[in-house]
């Protein structure tokens, strides 16, 4: 069926909308893709909704390929499975929660681990029923505190989850690079450049937990890549290389000066470059940090952090570091509660004679001597040496990750960079299974608790990322695999044998299985390329002057040349271009 | 691609669901079509989803025929649209309201009449751009007091949803019957047998709203037929025939009794039977209610309601009449404020008298004479007559439609049936537009008003209530349109050469573009045969004994009847079968 611009439910718009700052958000809203309903609930206008229908597709496709099932949960989940795991709770705001006419709490499904578990347990009984792979496409809801950029970051959006239940951590592991496999296919297809990168620290077994990004400079997430060995990991996972330990032998003695209204870094640097007769550098100061950790049970408990003086502590580094717990500020009362802080002076002794549990960034080896806090109002003490004046308690990764800093596989310096995180994948292991008892009877007779994975795919956002990747100053650019139609024809002459031409082609294209879509607009054809180069179909067949002597005009979206073909031909062109 | 059952995500169960009551609830949970996750909320597990959307591609293509574009709102919608067209308080407890993270309010859709409206308003602005249709096929919520029956009456479920903008009553016309006719050829290729009845009265122009309801026992929609004329109406639609007006000239004069006790009709009547000297029915007096109506401007008014006594108020009748306003009954205060009420014993007289408007069943018309209330404790009147002693505001359609009721088109008597709405057609009008202001610029240059049309159909429903008309007693039946497989491969015997013939022949079947089940579980042949009849593949082909002398046998599930054919016909009898 050929789809006429004439009758298409579309207005494209001369400008960018007022709200719209990335590019994508600007054109898929001009070019009549989408429209913002309310702050990041967007609708699907035909065109929008044909790319998201074939991003789904190949999605789809690929995750039957791996074997994995398509079923469809509800998005209206009551609350009672989720705060089993608690993460009723542990979603804070971003989770959207209502009620029933009868008072029941219900929440709409960010994420739908808790429901396939129970899934699982409730039809699967036996190890010969293992493992399995259940997948849906599914409109999900996170109540988002900045959406932004149209559908890139919405509040309602496409999402393909996964969940694998297997017997043991073979079978998971399996399951996770079937998973990684069938992404990278996805992403491949979808002509979308991304990178892998670890997602947390590799404590939990180094790929437990991998994050693919579409490399984009309007992505939200910072991840960190090494060009030499091609490492690549998100912040939050990155370890810093620990240099060697030094000898402490023949270090001088610990000092500690008057050091009078100096409780910054800067201003300890400033006195120590006059008082000390050398060159003090900010990386030669050890600044010690204190934070409250709160953790699930409700305790609390104070933690000293000694980073460099050079380098401020990232907040979600030292997040990923301290969870489950979590972090916050100390407060005036914490002081006045432990008088043996001096606030802008506190050093490594207090805390350690005190009972404080003390963690210093990796790069405070055995060895190192650092001017510090000396623990008293006004008062620093210089060449206090790690190993020989003091013993932190352990370390932790806290510290900024900045260009620069050396890859922890050693192969050369990191390089940040800006991605949006269009994949996860995650070896979950046993919390969900172990909050329902998810067992099935094992071979030989005892009971197994499964052990589960959870993969995810923006769907919506792929529209959005494949907009932002490929798009150039005219306007959409679709890859072929994902294009809202596969030629674009242009009626561009007024002359009737140019239109019956052009419908005659059309038609031609579209019996040979394209889709189509003819522009029969009555605008002139300057307005009609430059819709047609907004819109961003691959193919542009132009039927204008050139059909006086039966020539149409073959225009590629993406290199922008340009070649003129007897009608009798375009078909077979057509076909030929899109094979390239 | 082949399914195996070995590896479905399937699990069928031998005992109904406790909470079923009708048989396509328990089919689809027993067949392990779906889950229940809370009181009306359902999952689709593999067999189920793949019906979901055959009947979704069923919809989807007769909605493209009729040249509706599809599109994809949001679920989540903001407050405002709802509460300028007073439908964020009209929905009552049946909307799902929920607040997001700064406090704005969001409702789930139950239908979108709002947001289609302001979307035409926002992209069109040219007489040029219409008519046009849109839909959509989406997930709607609705928190219905009495979620029943499985995937019946969900509060989330699937539906289509579709409007019309046109510029005129005759555009309207026409995108409404395109809407009756594709609705038609939907249920016809869905195989579901239906009534289109009329749903309202008529008083906005005859063919204003039709629902289609497919018949059923279990429904929950009553309506009235008549064999003669294959008239067809919802209760709230029929239009009661009046008779003729009879002379009043003759007629014995009104006389007042002392009829002490018989605030009730049926006391009344034993009263006349006694005291009148002749034999007296129900059918002879005229009961007269009292209700309160409420309008949406939040005025109230006293109505009273005179009706045969031998017929009680239906509700849904009587609601559909007085709207927009709503009915309550009459309390204790209202009869102290309006001492002239006699309760038990109210008469036209004291209402008419009162300014209270009287309206009354249209059976009584000039020239009835009737036993009735005398606006006294104690006493009634006999010989009161219509049109000489009281002459009504006008007539009201609130008394019950009963079996044998005559046809409003004269044609035979009614008899009542049960039925599911699967579909509505509605000419809005410009209830929507109105609100919105939809306005384009009209060929004459002035501003034109779009007059809309709404109309759905219950998608996830109608898997049910396919279930619901063609099960039998062994299981599920599924008509071939939307069949979760084309072909159901039973391995019926244990030896190696039955096993790989099953194989061999399922390949064939699925390299022939069916798409194939395959029972290759290690199960008995008889669980085998009563899991094919439970899931209800229209056709199986068993491999089993026969399979020795080379035979297969092909089982039609609707018809029950088996051949038995050499293996290497089986591929063309099944075809044979599936085009017969």
């Amino acid at each position: 069926m050929i789809t006429r611009l004439s009758q298409l439910f579309l207005r494209t718009l001369r400008d960018d909308p007022a709200d719209a700052e990335v590019p994508s958000h600007k054109l898929l809203v001009r070019a009549g893709y989408v429209r913002r309903i309310a702050p990041g609930v967007y609708s699907w206008l035909p065109l929008g909704l044909r790319v998201l229908r074939e991003v789904e597709r190949v999605v789809r496709e690929e995750m039957n390929a791996i074997g994995a099932q398509e079923i469809l949960l509800p998005a209206l989940l009551p609350r009672e499975p989720y705060e089993s795991t608690k993460r009723w709770t542990e979603y804070g705001d971003a989770l959207f929660r209502l009620k029933d006419r009868k008072g029941a709490d219900y929440l709409l499904g960010p994420t739908h681990e808790e429901l396939f578990a129970l899934m699982v347990k409730g039809e699967y009984n036996s190890y010969k029923d293992l493992p399995v792979m259940l997948y849906q496409i599914q409109t999900k809801y996170r109540d988002e505190e900045r959406p932004r950029a149209g559908i890139l970051r919405g509040r309602e959006f496409v999402m393909k989850d996964s969940y694998s239940f297997d017997l043991d951590d073979d079978g998971l592991e399996k399951s996770y690079h079937a998973h990684r496999e069938a992404y990278q296919r996805i992403f491949a297809r979808l002509s979308v450049k991304y990178v892998i990168v670890a997602a947390t620290s590799g404590a939990m077994g180094g790929s437990a937990s991998e994050e693919f990004l579409a490399e984009s400079p309007v992505g939200e997430d910072t991840y960190v890549r090494c060009v030499e060995s091609g490492y690549a990991a998100n912040v939050e996972a990155v370890v810093t290389p620990a240099p060697a330990p030094l000898p402490v032998d023949g270090l001088p003695d610990a000092v500690v000066h008057d050091t009078p209204d100096t409780p910054t870094i800067a201003t300890l640097v400033e006195w120590a470059n006059g008082a000390l007769g050398r060159e003090v550098i900010a990386a030669d100061t050890l600044k010690n940090i204190l934070v409250k950790l709160r953790y699930p049970d409700g305790k609390t408990e104070l933690l000293g952090i000694g980073v460099p003086g050079d380098r401020e502590i990232d907040e979600k580094r030292l997040g990923a570091s301290v969870e489950p717990a979590e972090f916050e500020l100390i407060t005036e009362a914490d002081f006045a509660a432990n008088p043996f802080l001096a606030k802008g002076y506190v050093g490594p002794k207090a805390l350690l004679d005190n009972g404080i549990r003390y963690l210093v960034d990796p790069r405070v080896v055995t060895g190192t001597s650092w001017i510090t806090g000396a623990d008293a109002p006004g008062k620093h003490v210089v060449g206090l040496v790690a190993g020989r004046d003091f013993t932190p308690d352990g370390t932790i990764e806290a510290a900024e990750v900045r260009d620069g800093d050396p890859s922890p596989d050693g192969a050369g310096p990191l390089v940040a960079a800006r991605g949006i995180e269009i994949g996860h994948i995650f070896q979950l292991g046993y919390k969900y299974t172990d909050t329902f008892n998810v067992d099935v009877l094992g071979e030989n007779g005892k009971p197994v608790r499964l052990i589960q994975g959870s993969y995810g795919v923006g769907v919506s956002r792929l529209v959005a990322v494949i907009a932002e990747q490929q798009h150039d100053e005219k306007g959409l650019r679709w890859p072929a695999e994902v294009a809202p139609f596969d030629v674009h024809v242009v009626i561009a002459n007024k002359d009737d044998a140019a239109r019956a031409g052009a419908e005659s082609l059309a038609a031609e294209l579209d019996a040979a299985g394209l889709s189509v879509v003819l522009d029969d607009r009555k605008a002139s054809p300057g307005v009609k390329f430059k819709d047609s180069e907004l819109i961003g179909v691959p193919l542009v067949v132009v039927v204008g002057r050139g059909w006086a002597e039966g020539n149409a005009e073959i225009r590629d979206r993406f290199t922008g040349e340009s070649v003129e073909v007897p009608g009798s031909e375009v078909v077979a062109r057509v076909q030929a271009l899109r094979a390239s």
